[in-house]
C-alpha cells in the first residue's frame, strides 16, 4: 500500500497537449526580427593542416552579412578551463568550435557565414578557399596507439598513471584501478575466461538535429535559443568560448527532440553569436543530419579486454580489463566511467582495470546514456555468460552468487550504500519472460546486466502559490523524457495537490537558480529533491500564515495533512488559506536548491530471446525485457519508457548501429536511411518490470533511470546469439554479415 | 553624505539598448504560427438597445475563423466579484468586454471577429448587422444626475451613504466624509470663497495602443501576451470574464508603451481568448487610436463645488466639497481617490466631503495618475489662491501656515504619518523660479500643491546568485519608467554590487509570485521592497555558505560589508564565495514578498509661469518647476523623469486636452491630430526639485513618486492666468476660446 497520493500514479504531462499537436516550440521554430540564416564550411578531410582561408569571394557575395574563422575566437594560450568534468585546455574546446591550425575529423568547423537566407550562407560557404595540407588519419583506438602513427595534436602529452610524461601522444592519458591481488585472484580460480572484443563508434541518433540562434547585444549581452540538455551549460560554455563573463550570457532553451548525452556539449552557440556580433543582427544555425553525424559527438568506439577468475563454485575471484576508448579529435571522458562500470555489478574482491583514453580523427566524442557502460558490460557479460556455462550454472544465478550489494567495494573506490542489484537479478529470475521456454530452432535466451552510477549536481527551484490553491514551479531542467512532471508531481506531493495543480515551467538562465545540466540520470532525482524542498518551504510559510490569519503566537505547532493546516481546534484547508495570502504577508514564495551527495546508483537487467537466421546471419529479437531498480518510481509511465528507450537504443547499438568509416575518414552512411537505428517493425514490444529498493539518499527514494537500461542489451544479445546458434560475437554491431562470419569460422 | 553605494546614481537602465534599438518587443511585433488576425465591431451610437445581432454573413466569409458576441460569454446571473477594486457585478466587467442587451457609448465593443488577416477580419466586422433602438445619451455628471435623466441600467441602484436605496439611478453611489462641525468652522471663518468648477474627460494618451494576442489550448489553458501594467490584473480579469481558473491563464507581459493607470483593465484580451477557442488558432487584436479613445478608460470628467472659510491670520477653518464625477458607462472608483484626496494637502479642522459616481454614456473610466486628485485639487487650489488674494498673503505662505503634517488627520479617516508637504511648499519658496521676478505684460505667475497616497499590494521577487559573482533578478512588476532599474539597485545596495551586476527580468504569471499591478506609485516602493528582502534572504544563505567553506561552527556570527564576509579572522569576498556555492549546497536563490503597509504618500507642488495672449486667449507656459517629496530617490533621473511626464500631462490636461463630444455622444476629436497633448514644442523644459523627507515604512524610505506630480498644474496655471490677465477659470481645459470668454465675461 503506497503511502503517497501522487507518486507512483500517472498523470497526464504538462506539456502533453503543446508536444502532440504541433505547437510546443522547437529551435528551428524560432524566428527573430531581422534573423539571418547562417551556415557552416565542414572540413572535407579526417586529419589536414589548414595553410590558409580565404573567405573574400563569401564576404562578397551580395547578401552575405558576416564570416567568421576561428581567427575571430580570442587566442587560448596555455590557458586550462573546466566546465564540470576536469581542467581542459580551452584550445581544445575553442578548436572544436572552429579548427585553429588543423582540421581533425571530417566535418570539423572551418567558418561560419550568416546571409539574409540559409541558400545564400550555403553558396557562400562554399565560396570560402581553404587550402590543405592532407595529413595521414587513425580511425580506431589501436591503430592510433600503435608506434609510429600520425599525431593528433603536438600539444597533448600522455598523462601516465596520473603523472605527465611530457611524451606527444594520441594517448591522453592511461589510469589504473588495482583492488586486492588479481595475481593471486586468477591463481585461486578453476576456470579463467579471457576475452577481447571492439565496439563500434555510434550515435545517440536524437530526432531533432543541433540548431542555435544567437543575438549579440549591443549592450554586450548575449542572447541564445538553442536545443540543449542543460541552458547553464550553453551559458558557461558560451561566455567561456567567447571570453564574456557568464552573467553577459542569457540562454533561452527551446524544446529538445531528444539529446541522451549528445546535446551538452556546444557546436553552433559561439559561432552564431560571433557572427551576431559581426553582423549586428540575430543569427540561426541549423544542423543537417549528415552534419549531426559527421560532426557532433558520438560515442566511443571501443577496444577491450577482459579476463574474469572463478572457483568451481561459481565464486568470482579475479577481474582484469584493458579499456582502450576512442576520445575522437580531442581528449575525451568517457573511459573513465567505463572503468568504474565494467566489473560494477559484481563483488569480486581481486581487480585491475587499466583504461585509455586515445584521440583520433573522428569526431570529438560526446557522452551517450551510461556512456562508457555500454561498452565494458558487453564485454563483461560476455565473459560472464561463457563461465556459467563452463561451470554449467544458470547464468542468473551466477550473477546472483556474485552480485554487488551493501558494502560492495568497486576497483575505483567507492563502497556501495544500499543497491538493488539482488533485487534486479531476482526479478529477472522470477519474471513470466525467464520462466517461458523457446519453442524453435536457431532461438536462444541471453541474459545481462549493467550499472550505471548517476550524477548529483546543483539545481534550484522556486514555487509560487496562486489564490485559487494551484502553484507554480519555475526550474531550470531541460524536459527531454517528462520532467517536468515527474519533478511536479514530488511537489505535488509534498503540497497535498493533484499533480495538476503545479504548474511547471522551464526558464532561461536568467529566471532560476543555477541548475546543472539533464543528464546522469540526474533531472527527476536532483531537480526533484529541489521541488520537494521548495515545495516544504512553502508549507513552512503557509503555516506561519495559518498562525497569523488565526492571530495565534506565531511559535504555535501548526500540523499540515490531507490539505488541511490545523493547530489547536483552529483548521483551515489549503484551498481557503491560498486565499488569505495577501492579508497575511503577501504572495507565499519558497525556493530551494541542492547539491545532492545521496546519489543513488542503479541496475538494470536484460533478458533477449532471439532467433538467427543461419542463412542470412540476421538476428531477430524474439521477446526482450528491461528490469531496472528504479528507487522509487516517481512515474512509473515515464520509468518504462526509459527502459524502453534505453533498451531499444541498446538493441541498436548491439545489432545494428556504426559510424561506416572509408579508410579516409569519410562516415559512409551518414543518414538515417543507411545509419540502421531500429525501428517499430524491427522489435517486439520492450516488457519492463520496475525494481523499487529505495534510495536513502533521495526523500522519496528516487534512483534516476535514464541511463542503465541501455548497459546490458548487447550482452545480453551476444549471449542469446551464442545460445541459439552456438558463436560468441566480440565486435559490435553483430550485423548479418559478421554473424555470418561467425558462424563460417566456427 | 549618502551612505548608500548605489541608491542615489544614475546607472544607465538595463533596458536601455534593447528600447532605443529598436529590438524590445511589443505586443503589436508578436508573431505565433496560423496567427489570426481580429477586429471588433463597435457601436455607432452612445446609447442604444441592441434588438438582434446577425453575423451569418460575416461568418460566411472566406477567411474568417471566428465570431463572438457577448452570447459566447458565460451567464453573469447576479454574481458580485472583487477583482481588487471592492465587490462589483460581473456582468459590468463582462458587459464593457462584449456589450449584451444595451450598448452604454460609441465604441462599446459588440462582436469579435477572427480571420487570416487584419483586412478580412475588418470587412466581417462590417458585415454583421446589428439592429439597435437608439435611446437618448446623458454626457455629463450633472445632466446624468437631473430629475428624468434616462437610465443606463435598469439593474444599478443607487448607494445612499452605505445603504442601498433600491432606487434605479445613474448615481451608482453617494458616500459623505465628515470631520468635526463643519458650520461652526464656517462661522468662525473671516473670509469664505465658494466656488464650481468643471473639469472635461481626458485620456492617459499613451503611445502605445492596447494589444493582446490569445492562445486558447487544447489542454484548457489560455496563453496571454499583451501590453498591461499588470499580468496577474490580466490574467486574474481574463479568468474572471471567461470563467476559468486563474491557474488556467497564463499572462506574459510585453513591453508596454505607456499606461498611466490606462492599461488596467482588460479590454482585448478574453475576445482574443474566445476568438482562439472557437479558431483553434492564436488570436491577435489591436487597437486603432481611436479605438484607444472611444473604447478604453478616460479620466472622469467631474462637475466640483468647493467652499473654504479662512480666519484672518489665514488660518483655515472649514472646507466643504461637492464632487460629482463621471463613471463612464459602468460605475467608477475615481470620486473616492478624489474626496480623498480634494483637501488632503491642508490641515482644517472642520469638513464635509460628498462624493457622487454618476454613469454617463462615455466610456467608463480608468485610473490616471492619481485619479480623480487632479480635478479636485484645480478646484481647491483655485479657492485656497482666491483666500490668500483676498487676506493680502503670499499663496506659498498661506499653505505653509495651513499644511497637512505628521499627525494631521484626513476627513476619510487616516492621520499623516511623517509627510514632506511643508519640506516642498519651503523647497517651492526656495527655488530660483520662485525667487526671480516676471519680466513683460499679461504674464502671471501660479502655485499649487497636490497629494496622493499611493498603494502598497504584493509583490514578490527572487534572487539567483551567478558564480562570476553576478545575480539574476526575477519580478512579476511591468517595467513601464524604468523600475528594472529602480529595483535592481535595491538589490544592488544590499548586495554591495553595481546595479549592472544585478540582471533583472520582468517574467510571465507562471514564473514569479503573485505581483500586483504597476500602479498607485507601488513599483519601486512595493517590489523594490521585495528585491530588497530577497536580497537580505541571499546574504543572510551567503553567510551559512561562508561559514561551511570555513567549516565552522553554523552559529558564528558573519558580517558582510563592503563586498567582504568576516568571521572572527576569516574573510572572503562576495566574488570569490560566489565561486562556492556548489561545493557548499547549490546554487543560492534569494526570494521575498512583501504587502507592505507603510506605504509613504507624496506630495508635489507646481510653479507655473504663463503668459496669456489678451488676443486669442492662448496660454504659453513660460517656465514651470515641479517639486515632489520622493522620500528617498532611487534613481534621481527616473524621478525627475516622473515629474516632468506627470507635469506635462498635467499642462496639456489644464490647457488644451478634452473629449469634444457631439450631443449624440459622438467624441469628434479621436485622433492625436485633434486631441491636443503638449509636444516638445508647446513647452519650456520642465524644472524638478527633488525633496526627501524618508518614509519610515520603506527600508531605503521611499515613496512612489509617479502620480502625486500630475496633481497641481492645473490649479497652478489657472492661478497663473489669473494673476495674468485678472480671469478665474473655473473649467478645464482652459483653452483659448475659453480663456478669451473669461476676458471678454469680465
Amino acid at each position: 500500500m503506497s503511502t503517497y497520493s501522487v507518486i507512483g500514479t500517472r498523470p497526464i504531462r504538462h506539456d502533453g497537449a503543446d508536444k502532440v499537436t504541433g505547437r510546443a516550440l522547437y529551435g528551428a521554430d524560432l524566428q527573430l526580427a531581422g534573423l539571418l540564416h547562417g551556415a557552416i564550411l565542414r572540413s572535407p578531410h579526417a586529419h589536414a593542416r589548414i595553410i590558409k582561408i580565404d573567405t573574400s569571394k563569401a564576404a562578397a557575395l551580395p547578401g552575405v552579412r558576416a564570416v567568421v574563422t576561428a581567427d575571430d575566437l580570442p587566442d587560448s594560450g596555455d590557458r586550462m578551463v573546466d566546465l564540470g568534468e576536469g581542467e581542459t585546455p580551452l584550445s581544445f574546446i575553442r578548436g572544436n568550435v572552429l579548427a585553429k591550425g588543423k582540421v581533425l575529423y571530417r566535418g570539423h568547423a572551418v567558418a561560419g557565414v550568416a546571409a539574409v537566407s540559409a541558400h545564400v550562407a550555403e553558396q557562400a560557404a562554399n565560396l570560402i578557399q581553404v587550402e590543405y595540407e592532407v595529413l595521414p588519419c587513425v580511425l580506431t583506438a589501436p591503430s592510433a596507439m600503435a608506434d609510429g602513427a600520425t599525431l593528433l595534436h603536438d600539444n597533448l602529452m600522455m598523462k601516465e598513471l596520473g603523472q605527465n610524461t611530457g611524451k606527444p601522444s594520441n594517448v591522453s592519458e592511461h589510469f589504473r584501478h588495482l583492488m586486492g591481488d588479481p595475481a593471486a585472484g586468477f591463481a585461486q580460480a578453476d576456470v579463467v575466461v579471457e576475452r577481447v572484443f571492439d565496439t563500434a563508434t555510434v550515435h545517440q541518433g536524437y530526432i531533432e538535429p543541433h540548431n542555435a540562434t544567437a543575438l549579440w547585444n549591443n549592450d554586450g549581452r548575449v542572447q541564445i535559443w538553442c536545443s540543449t540538455q542543460g541552458s547553464f551549460v550553453v551559458r558557461d560554455a558560451t561566455a567561456c568560448v567567447l571570453d564574456v563573463p557568464v552573467s553577459q550570457v542569457k540562454v533561452t532553451p527551446m524544446e529538445i527532440g531528444g539529446g541522451f548525452g549528445g546535446k551538452i556539449p556546444v557546436y553552433l552557440e559561439p559561432v552564431a553569436a560571433l557572427l551576431s556580433k559581426k553582423s549586428g543582427r540575430p543569427v540561426k544555425l541549423l544542423m543537417s543530419r549528415r552534419d549531426v553525424f559527421e560532426a557532433t559527438g558520438p560515442t566511443p568506439g571501443s577496444h577491450i579486454r577482459v579476463k574474469l577468475g572463478a572457483t568451481k563454485e561459481g565464486k568470482l575471484v579475479a577481474g582484469e580489463a584493458y579499456l582502450a576508448y576512442e576520445a575522437g579529435a580531442y581528449p575525451g571522458a568517457m573511459v573513465g566511467p567505463g572503468a568504474m562500470c565494467v566489473f560494477a555489478a559484481y563483488d569480486i574482491p581481486n581487480i585491475v582495470i587499466d583504461g585509455y583514453d586515445v584521440v583520433v580523427n573522428k569526431p570529438s566524442t560526446a557522452a551517450y546514456r551510461a556512456p562508457g557502460a555500454t561498452n565494458a558490460a558487453f564485454a563483461t557479460e560476455s565473459v560472464v555468460d561463457e563461465i556459467a556455462e563452463k561451470l554449467g550454472v544458470d547464468p542468473l544465478e551466477l550473477r546472483l552468487r556474485n552480485a554487488a550489494k551493501e558494502g560492495t567495494r568497486r576497483a575505483d573506490g567507492p563502497k556501495y550504500p544500499r543497491v538493488g542489484c539482488i533485487e534486479v537479478l531476482e526479478a529477472m529470475k522470477n519474471s513470466d519472460h525467464y520462466k517461458s521456454p523457446l519453442t524453435g530452432p536457431n532461438q536462444g535466451r541471453g541474459v545481462a546486466i549493467g550499472f550505471w552510477f548517476n550524477v548529483g549536481l546543483p539545481s534550484a527551484c522556486t514555487i509560487a502559490v496562486n489564490a485559487d490553491g494551484t502553484v507554480t514551479l519555475v526550474e531550470g531542467s531541460t524536459d527531454i523524457g517528462g520532467t517536468r512532471t515527474s519533478i511536479a508531481m514530488q511537489a505535488a506531493e509534498v503540497l497535498g495537490l493533484p499533480a495538476e495543480k503545479v504548474q511547471p515551467t522551464v526558464v532561461d538562465t536568467d529566471s532560476v537558480g543555477f541548475t546543472a545540466v539533464t543528464g546522469g540520470s540526474r533531472t527527476t532525482f536532483a531537480t526533484g529533491m529541489a521541488a520537494h524542498d521548495a515545495a516544504q518551504d512553502v508549507v513552512r510559510q503557509m503555516k506561519e500564515r495559518a498562525l497569523k490569519f488565526w492571530k495565534m503566537d506565531a511559535a504555535t505547532p501548526v500540523e499540515f495533512a490531507k490539505g488541511v493546516f490545523t493547530a489547536g481546534d483552529k483548521s483551515i484547508t489549503w484551498n481557503e488559506l491560498c486565499t488569505k495570502q495577501a492579508r497575511t504577508g503577501g504572495p507565499v514564495v519558497g525556493r530551494a536548491s541542492v547539491n545532492p551527495r545521496g546519489v543513488g546508483g542503479s541496475f538494470a537487467g536484460a533478458i533477449a530471446d532471439v532467433e538467427v537466421d543461419p542463412e542470412t546471419g540476421k538476428v531477430t529479437v524474439l521477446r526482450f525485457t528491461s528490469v531496472q531498480d528504479a528507487g522509487k518510481a516517481i512515474h512509473p509511465s515515464y520509468v518504462e519508457g526509459q527502459m524502453q528507450g534505453g533498451s531499444v537504443q541498446g538493441i541498436g547499438w548491439g545489432l545494428n548501429e556504426e559510424y561506416y568509416m572509408s579508410p579516409d575518414g569519410t562516415m559512409m552512411n551518414s543518414s538515417l536511411l543507411d545509419y540502421r537505428m531500429p525501428t517499430a517493425l524491427d522489435l517486439p514490444m520492450i516488457e519492463t518490470i520496475i525494481v523499487e529498493v529505495p534510495n536513502p539518499g533521495h526523500p522519496f527514494g528516487v534512483r534516476g533511470v535514464g541511463e542503465a537500461n541501455i548497459v546490458p542489451p548487447p550482452g545480453a544479445l551476444a549471449n542469446a546469439i551464442y545460445h541459439a546458434v552456438g558463436v560468441r560475437m566480440n565486435s559490435l554491431p553483430m550485423k548479418p554479415s559478421a554473424v555470418m562470419e561467425a558462424i563460417w569460422s566456427k
